[in-house]
């Protein structure tokens, strides 16, 4: 029996992160606008605390942890962000944090989580070679493993990010939020079912790392080798928990190839002067492709992180 | 005689302006604050229309220009983003514009003023051919002349920016701000001499385009060749009408190296998560610079712009 959590929970994640997370501002472009022939809002948590929504989820478990659990730390795998914001919010609570990292994670991530006084494992790069360790090292430790998308506790933090958009953009049609793992995503179906206008979710995802779409059209989780994606925050599979949400609230995913997700990434930075990471440029991109999906409605866009390796920029690389 | 803008006109500026620029969000950073000593609050005018504060000065420049003189046209001069600026506001009332450009402009910057339906002259970098060649165009017109900088509407337009500083971050001890042909600077000290708390106002600048410090030094307008600064916005001179202010109302020029630029351009792209362009960086790299004048202040920061060439990213370069 999977522990569904509840909007109650997303409201009582909200109290409890409110003094370590920023609200974040929301943006708009009138070229991109044009473009699309929609009303876009961009809510940019590239510029939350550790650079992406990931810390929500990671701050609502570690200070939702008793004094007991606490004090015996925390673990978990991230390819980065919630690496980083795990170890932020564990560094303001004064307590350790571990991460197990895979070998090929952005440096600018890695260089995060050491400088919130995180320490790393390395481990390969397999969804089940990173679950593994972590759990191995929890267990040794006594640490509190905190999933970084499967656990109920987070996707109440990262649900709050969407409850917050609706308050700063109250008649949103839409949200679109990229998909990895799916705890953003199952977040935002939690605050957007419980929103009054009922706004409809789409998911965004790398054709490379499909596994969402592929699980919706076959109506049950199937897994893909998503190691080869640019979006390096999107390549963790879809679990029983963050499924559920997608199963029974995402309008639809939406895929994107590699060219098209860096072609976003640098409009982004070009015309919103944001530093949006890979995975952030990847709703935008599924906006841009799938235009006619969008056109003439007012569209929330999730800009989820912003922590790119400024030396090895995409387009500098083709 | 010099025609010196008031904070009337600036307060009117406002009025009229409005509709036509973002209110720009404030950005703090953590990181930034600790290397520092002091609480660093970033005013993002890179998030401005056309991606700069300019965009301020040229659009009261045009809204208040009588019916008969708009139909005839404006025409400046400008490095980028003056010439950007000028383009989107005169596109908003419907009447052309002409934009005399060095022909070493940055790229970026160039296509900003054609995307706007801005008509460019190229000329030689010089400030000299410049202002020339604005001169002639615009008498052979009949369109109106807005000078980047040396235009009271365009310094009253700037000085919007600090008054709406003031008002977000009411306790600032100080501002800083980039200085090139001076017109922001200008409009900074006649919004912050007018406020209750009098802070004060610091100008930064490339080591390589020192003319205001060294104006300040010698007490009168001193020239230098300013070609060779990554900078591309602050290569311009100071002239009479920025020269009144900042002779009488700057604290201090503050100067920094080219690597310094580079640095502190680099550490906003990686810890802010914004593309401030080099000039932009020039104030932060002034504040890390000369830490001790601004330890344990509560310091206002302008980023200028976010109008950078993403194909040469300076890091990249060396």
């Amino acid at each position: 029996m999977v522990n569904i959590p509840t909007f109650e929970n997303a409201l009582e994640a909200r109290r409890r992160i409110d003094s370590w997370i920023h609200l974040t501002p929301v943006l708009t472009s009138q070229y991109l606008n044009g473009v699309v022939g929609a009303e876009l809002f961009f809510k940019c948590e590239n510029f939350q605390k550790a650079g992406a929504f990931k810390t929500r989820g990671a701050a609502n478990a570690v200070f939702g942890l008793s004094g007991a659990s606490a004090a015996r730390g925390v673990v978990t795998h991230s390819s980065g962000n919630h690496g980083a914001s795990l170890a932020y919010a564990a560094a303001r609570r004064g307590i350790p944090a571990t991460v197990v990292m895979p070998d090929n994670a952005v440096r600018a991530k890695r260089e995060a989580v050491r400088h919130y006084g995180g320490r790393i494992f390395e481990c390969e790069p397999s969804a089940s070679a990173r679950e593994e360790t972590a759990r191995e090292l929890a267990a040794n430790s006594g640490g509190e493993l905190v999933h970084p998308y499967n656990d109920a506790r987070v996707i109440a933090g990262q649900a709050t990010c969407a409850i917050e958009f609706l308050e700063q953009v109250p008649d949103l049609d839409t949200v679109i939020a990229p998909i990895g793992g799916g705890g953003l995503i199952a977040g935002t179906c939690l605050a957007s079912r419980e929103n009054a206008t009922r706004v409809e979710v789409f998911a965004a995802e790398p054709e490379l790392a499909d596994d969402a779409c592929r699980s919706l059209r076959a109506g049950r989780l199937v897994s893909v080798d998503s190691s080869g994606t640019i979006a390096d925050g999107l390549r963790a599979p879809l679990m029983e928990m963050t499924w559920h949400f997608v199963s029974r609230h995402v309008r639809d995913v939406l895929t994107v190839g590699e060219t098209e997700i860096v072609d976003a990434m640098k409009s982004m930075w070009q015309r919103m002067k944001v530093t949006a990471e890979p995975s952030s440029a990847v709703a935008l991109a599924a906006v841009l492709k799938y235009r006619e999906t969008f056109v003439g409605k007012s569209v929330g866009v999730i800009v989820t992180g912003g922590n790119s390796d400024l030396d090895n920029l995409p387009w500098n690389l083709r």
